[in-house]
């Protein structure tokens, strides 16, 4: 009989020839013309978890696209693992960047070129195929017990996971979660991923005149909507990044010294990373902080869009009677999205312009999220990364936000071990979006040891 | 024999019908679904200059749409009018708010209702039954010369009438010329407008980093091209709306005494204007300045939209990799479009925010103008005015721009009468735009008068 690592390599082919055929079906969530696509997906996912000896296979009708679980609660006195991965991917525009079509999976260069091929159906996968080794290679057991939840909604919000968890956390009881929808630091380099930022999504909406008015006629009487709003942004963040919200900064809670400490040990070039990954003329952000601890553990808040008034080409002498502002906050330990808001739109209110009616509203929250890596979850998994790769695994953060990782933290009281097997040039959400296919077999395998690991 | 007046109240009945004809050619020069239509109008006007006894009548082929010229030139000794209009509309959006539908021309409250009906198919055509009712009266003659350009671009910019005036100035030759395409400051007050601020319409596109980003990933590292562009707006204009450029307002003209006394007299009632036309909570603008100053003599700074980003419904965390802000400033005599934009240009690239590349353009520009009101022509028309109405003709200045004026004044080295019937109320560019019935009648009997003056 085969090892559970034995069985995966044995079978690397057909894993692979599986993951292009899941690849191949366009479950893109946000467009409803591919709504049925998103079903087609979850169900060739069902099917599967069927095949490979998972049970109560079932999916889970929702006010969107469907949720997929399984269980398999066989091993007794041994943990349990959440193991969660999202099935649905982004647009694949624009189109015509792409060196291969997004829907046809294609290697190239030792990588698997598709949309979703990393993020997440890939990373998704690796478990799937985890557990049917450990299957195989335990007498159609597994070492630990082991619930699965897939959702189709995570690029659009993942509100109908979130209402499950809500309404449902006897169903999910676990001792941790699995989530493999991250990525390491750099290539070789295994790495856990032990805090995430949580958020503010708001919009400032202003408004002037009961109507759109010509500049000419009414340019110096009518209030402006965007100047407002501009006035307002300037005051948001001085020129060095530091945000001005009154006790926006009173909860921020540094990492330690020895996080801090850790991080300085990374491979992290800042000239390198400004050239290739940012590209622009320099970084910025607040001065006496280092970028991963801009990034990381620093609160920041970016504009992302201002809709209103004439965006066409060529010149139209409109003075909009509105304009909104899409604005968000990241946030660290241990802000609160509630305060934060409260202390956000207390702020702007008081920087009303003369003539200008403001609402400030929140579209979309999130918490903020620190794993501690002392408890058992962690710890194996740290074990089990050192012996599949030959390196000592490294936490890190995200700048990022998963929502459903706060919410396993909120409603099941369970840490989660964020294991992820992308590269930081893998392209989510981009054109040539790719999996390094090394590290989707090294991932099972990594995966396989991670169990056995909790089952010793 | 009727006088030329008489025989315009004889017939106004038919004249009437005749402009609704003209209405119902929906003529949207912006839109290449209309493009048939806009010749349509084009060649209606030519017939109809012919039939009432105009010489020379001929479509004039342009890059866009055509010109309608025609002339008569057989009033030897006596001075040489140039009659401008434009047979172009602007779209009619939103449609569902038009009470009757905008291309049939429906009477209403004594209106006339149609886009179109003052902007400015109503009064380009006052002219037309104006010459008509002169020939009638004088024999089939003129009692002044005449030239007649109309243009079917003034919607979208005016470029072919720009480039026929520059290019063919000696086939315009003529004393002055008569716009009516401005409004009467109230109901019943003869107007003549003797001012228009000039422009310029810019665009800065700021660049940040090389690609769009993830603002999770990348907030606090990456430069953010709307915070940048509204640090900038912030440092345009002060909160009472002064201008900050260096050197923006040094050539500034001040409107003499007279002419700012005579604004004073003007039935201008600002708690009503505030109310009715802007529907703010308060009037904006340079504080020491009355709002007709505001409007008509000082220079004004607008942000009209801000292209990029995400302007969709609900959260996309992007970073953009650029974005830009349309901003157009007025100017007033004796500004230069060229000086301002290069003033604007370097304060606003001295302002360039840290990881930031800007790209400033002039999109548009237009000379400010002042008319001295001592010339024959002014007082010509003051006298007819009277006649008519009654009523001492009041000068005014308008905010907006119509930058044929300039070129007339550049290339024709003419001053232009600005003699229009429009209401404040009109709903120019608006849904339910129209057209005074009673001042169309007695905006016929002026131009009559006006000419009929201008022969003594």
């Amino acid at each position: 009989m085969l090892t559970s690592a034995a069985y995966a390599r044995t079978h690397a082919a057909r894993f692979l020839e599986e993951l292009k055929a899941l690849l191949r079906i366009p479950s893109v969530s946000t467009l409803p013309e591919h709504k049925g696509d998103v079903r087609k997906a979850a169900e060739w996912l069902a099917a599967e978890l069927k095949r490979i000896g998972m049970e109560n296979v079932r999916l889970v009708e929702t006010a969107g696209h469907p949720l997929v679980y399984a269980d398999w609660l066989h091993a007794e006195g041994r943990p349990t693992a959440l193991c969660y991965g999202h099935y649905d991917v982004q647009p694949p525009d624009p189109l015509e960047e792409w060196i291969s079509p997004p829907f046809v999976p294609t290697e190239r260069n030792g990588n698997l070129y598709a949309r979703g091929a990393v993020d997440d159906k890939g990373q998704m996968y690796m478990h799937l195929k985890a557990l049917e080794s450990l299957f195989a290679a335990h007498q159609g057991r597994l070492p630990v017990n082991v619930r699965v939840i897939l959702e189709g909604e995570e690029e659009v919000g993942g509100e109908s996971i979130a209402k499950f968890i809500r309404e449902h956390p006897e169903q999910l009881k676990a001792d941790f979660a699995l989530v493999s929808d991250t990525e390491m630091f750099a290539p070789e380099l295994p790495t856990l991923c032990v805090g995430l930022r949580g958020m503010i999504y708001t919009e400032i909406e202003a408004r002037g005149a009961k109507t759109d008015l010509h500049s000419g006629m009414y340019g110096g009487a009518a209030p402006n909507p965007f100047v407002a709003l501009a006035q307002i942004i300037a005051q948001l963040k001085d020129k060095d990044g530091r945000i001005l919200i009154p006790g926006f900064y009173d909860r921020v809670k540094a990492p330690d010294a020895e996080e801090l400490k850790a991080w300085k040990r990374l491979p992290f070039d800042e000239e390198h990373y400004r050239k290739t990954e940012i590209g622009s003329l320099q970084l910025t952000g607040e001065s006496g902080y280092s970028v991963l601890e801009r990034t990381w553990a620093r609160p920041t808040l970016d504009v992302h869009g201002m809709p209103g008034g004439f965006t066409g080409a060529g010149a139209k002498t409109v003075i909009p009677a509105k304009a909104t502002a899409k604005i968000s906050m990241r946030l660290v330990p241990e802000m609160t999205p509630q305060e934060a808001f409260s202390q956000y739109k207390r702020y702007v209110e008081s920087l009303t312009p003369a003539g200008i009616e403001l609402d400030v509203r929140l579209i979309h929250a999130g918490d903020p999220i620190v794993v501690g890596t002392e408890n058992p979850y962690i710890q194996a998994a740290t074990r089990a990364l050192k012996q599949v790769w030959g390196t000592e695994a490294v936490f890190v953060r995200s700048g990022g936000s998963i929502p459903v990782v706060g919410d396993f933290e909120r409603h099941l009281k369970v840490p989660t071990v964020m294991m992820g097997f992308g590269l930081p040039d893998d392209n989510l959400h981009a054109p040539n979006e790719k999996f390094h296919l090394a590290n989707f077999y090294r991932g099972i395998e990594s995966i396989i040891t991670f169990f056995e690991e909790l089952a010793k």
